[in-house]
């Protein structure tokens, strides 16, 4: 079923409830109610009720959602069933972390290639995997096959490496560089960018710091 | 100057304006238009002139900005021209590597005490600084005066950590375990959420997949 009329702010409700659904798994509960299942996720029942909706998924009137066939189905949903062929370019500390994210892996995400230009990383391993240059990097995606790309190089080599992965045909990126990129349409492309929520968070203290004490940073007008 | 009226979005754009400049610094370019700024950002040059113009931050006609000085307002605005004492509570992969991120101390927050209740943790350094027991976090935040706390633990652990953040005073929070946080108003939260940008990009790649392949993942209705 394709669900393109599913926005954005959906999908990542969705996350969210699968969050829930694995804590209230792990702590043993095997029903939930849509009332339940909003309170832990912070947003209202009906809320619950309409995301679910969208996806033919219902729970029984009065008796709730149960928790393990509620998870799979959005895991489903989510595109979590099945494993996708990862390449990581960069193996400094960002990269080497999520090499070693347990998380990535249970989410479907299997890293297959690593690569580096840095000459003190070209030939090392991360894992079992060893780091290759970048000069390898078309063909050595077509050999394992990979279909996402995950970028955590510093800012300014980003785009020049998105370019090279959707000229090779990957399908998706997941971008960790602090910058926006450009790509074509049939490539989604998601950024995790802690730059931005660190900004963000020092944009917020500031402010509150401003209002504590009636400091005047700027010039007004 | 408080700029309570400055939607959270208009923030994240500046955000991404400070990397641009930053760019154009390192290539030497000392003066950019509000188009040649738009480009770079992926934004229209009408939203760069109304985003600066919140804050009294003016190009001169015909002759745009000076690369150097807004890059300086902007720091400011965004409150990055001051340090923050910052906790980690959480020394695994993504604490670590955090502590590692050179980024996170140029955008000036220090981190000045590293908490994990890990047997084989605790004791054991992070960079110059022994990780502490989550017992002595009370003492040792009110010692080193942290005003910020990031949490890199499992998301199990991550609200009981927030609350423990928000009694002790600190003023923000930057989540990095995949989970919704409940904090109280007075304090600033962040969340780096891996998870939710995996999963949106996971459920974006399997509707591409169905269409490719006009597979139906689901029952209809």
């Amino acid at each position: 079923m394709s669900f393109d009329h599913v926005s954005d702010s959906t999908v990542r409700r969705l996350s969210n409830y699968l969050r829930v659904l694995d804590e209230l798994g792990k702590e043993g509960e095997a029903v939930v109610s849509s009332q339940g299942l909003a309170e832990r996720a912070g947003v209202t029942s009906a809320q619950v009720r309409k995301d679910l909706s969208y996806f033919g998924t219902f729970g029984r009137r009065g008796r709730g959602y149960e928790v393990a066939v509620l998870e799979s189905e959005v895991r489903g949903i989510l595109g979590l069933d099945r494993r996708w062929r990862v390449g990581l370019v960069g193996a400094g500390n960002i990269g080497s972390a999520l090499f070693a994210y347990k998380e990535f892996a249970r989410q479907g995400f299997d890293i297959v290639a690593v690569f580096d230009d840095a000459a003190d990383r070209i030939g090392a391993k991360l894992g079992e995997l060893e780091i290759r240059p970048m000069d390898d990097f078309e063909r050595v995606c077509r050999e394992r096959g990979v279909e996402i790309g995950v970028i955590a190089t510093p800012a300014k080599d980003a785009q020049a490496i998105a370019d090279r992965m959707a000229r090779v045909g990957l399908r998706g990126i997941l971008n960790f560089a602090p910058r926006k990129l450009f790509v074509p349409d049939a490539v989604a492309l998601r950024t995790v960018n802690m730059a931005i929520e660190l900004e963000s968070l020092s944009f917020a203290l500031a402010q509150d710091e401003e209002k504590r004490h009636g400091r005047r940073r700027f010039p007004a007008g």
